[in-house]
C-alpha cells in the first residue's frame, strides 16, 4: 500500500531513483518532490520506442501522487506511454550560474525533480472532460466556469494520460562558489548570477475577449511576478495539497 | 558525407526526427536547430537503462553539428551514453502562457529542440582539457586564461562526452490566441502572458575573487539581460557560427 499522499511520506530509493551523484542534494522525500512538480508547467517525458530514447517537452499537472499530460490523440509520444510503457518524467529550473576561480568550480544551481512510472490513457469522455477542466482550474483558479463549454468532438481530439508516481527524487544546488584551497589567492572575479524567470506584461487577444485587465483568476499572473510562485500560489488556489 | 555545419543546411526529416503533430511549426534547418540550441544551457539528456528510459537534466554547449556536455566520472548517465546507446537530447524555452476562451484553445508559447545521435567519451586528457577550456569560454568569453589552470587530477573526475547531430528537429508557438468560430463572443478574458527568463544581480562571493562588478568575460549577464539573449551574445563573443 502506498503511503498517503499527504506530502509527510517519502517515495522509495530504489536502484531506479537513487541519486549516486551528489547524494546530499537529493531528496526522495513528497513534500521536496512535489515542491518542485507543483512550481513548474513543463515537463520532460522520456519513453522508448524500439530502443530510441525520445525526451519530449509537455505541460503536466500533479494532483496527489499523480501526473498528467496531455496532446494530441495523434501523438506517437502519447500513443506509445499510453501503452503503460516505463515513462521518466522530468521537471527541472536553472536558478543560477556560478562562476569560480578555476573551471572545476564553475558550477550551475538547479531544482530538479526526476519521476518514474507507467502512465494510463484517460478515455471516457466524463473522465477526460473532468481531468481537462482540473488542468485549466490548476493553472487559473475557478477559470473552467467561465469558458465556452468543452464539446465532446475537441475532447475526443486530445489524448490525455495518468502516471501514478512509482518513484521519484528531487535534487538541487543552491549555494555559491565552492571555496577550494588550491583556488586561494586567485584574482578572478567569483560569484552568482541568479537566473529568475517572470511573468511579463499581460497581452490582450486585439478584437477577441473581454479585453481590458486579466479577471481574477488570471491575478497569479501579474508582472513581474516569478514564474514557480505563480505556479505555486495557482497550486494553491486549486487546493492542491502543497507543502511550500 | 554530412553538409556544411555554417548554418545553411538542414538535417535529414526521418522517421525518428520527424515533427509528426503540428508540422508547420517545425523546421530542420541547422540555423533554426542551432538558434534554439545556443540560446539554452541546460538540455534535457534521454538514454536507456535495461529499457527503461531516464531523462537527466545537465548543462551543455554546441560546436558545429556537435553537442558535449560532461559530469562526474561516475555518473550512470554519462557511464550509459559514453557507451555509444542512442541519445535524445532536448531543449526547450517556456515563451508564454496562452489563455483562451474555451479549453481547447488554451496553449503555450514556446521554442524546442530535439537532437538525436550516439555519444563518445573524450578521454585523452589534453582533449579534455581543451574541451572544457572551451565550454568556460563559450560560457564567458576570454575567461579561461583568467582561470587557475586545471590539473589532470580534475580533469580525471569529470567525464565528457561529445555527441554528432545525426538528426534534428526544431519546433515553436510564439503566436497569440487562435479564432475560434465556436468561440466567437464569449466574455472571457484572453490572451498571453510572456514569460521571460533574465539574469540577476550579480552576487559576488564574500571574501572570495577580486569583488566588485563583474570582469568584461562576464558582460553579457548583465542584471536584466534575457537568458537567451546573453547565452546567443556569449556564443557569437565564443565565435560560433550562428544565424541569429
Amino acid at each position: 500500500m502506498s503511503p498517503p499522499a499527504d506530502g509527510t511520506a517519502a517515495f522509495a530509493a530504489t536502484s531506479r531513483s537513487r541519486v549516486r551523484r551528489r547524494p546530499q542534494r537529493a531528496s526522495y522525500d513528497e513534500a521536496a518532490v512535489y515542491e518542485v512538480l507543483d512550481a513548474g508547467i513543463m515537463a520532460h517525458v522520456g519513453y522508448v520506442i524500439d530502443g530510441q530514447p525520445f525526451v519530449t517537452p509537455t505541460a503536466y499537472w500533479r494532483e496527489g501522487r499523480k501526473l498528467y499530460w496531455h496532446g494530441a490523440a495523434a501523438s506517437r509520444m502519447l500513443a506509445t506511454v499510453a501503452e503503460g510503457a516505463p515513462v521518466c518524467v522530468t521537471v527541472s529550473f536553472l536558478d543560477g550560474f556560478v562562476v569560480g576561480r578555476s573551471g572545476i568550480m564553475h558550477s550551475l544551481n538547479y531544482r530538479s525533480v526526476m519521476a518514474f512510472g507507467r502512465a494510463r490513457l484517460i478515455d471516457g469522455l466524463g473522465e477526460k472532460r473532468e481531468a481537462m477542466a482540473s488542468f485549466i482550474d490548476r493553472l487559473y483558479a475557478g477559470r473552467p466556469l467561465k469558458l465556452r463549454p468543452t464539446t465532446d468532438n475537441e475532447l475526443r481530439q486530445i489524448a490525455l494520460v495518468e502516471m501514478e508516481i512509482e518513484e521519484a527524487s528531487a535534487k538541487a544546488r543552491n549555494t555559491g562558489v565552492g571555496d577550494l584551497p588550491a583556488d586561494e589567492g586567485w584574482p578572478a572575479w567569483c560569484g552568482v548570477f541568479p537566473v529568475e524567470t517572470r511573468i511579463g506584461a499581460a497581452l490582450p487577444q486585439p478584437g477577441m475577449g473581454t479585453g481590458g485587465p486579466p479577471t481574477p483568476d488570471l491575478a497569479p499572473y501579474a508582472e513581474g511576478a516569478r514564474l514557480d510562485e505563480t505556479l505555486s500560489v495557482a497550486a494553491k488556489a486549486y487546493g492542491l495539497p502543497v507543502s511550500t
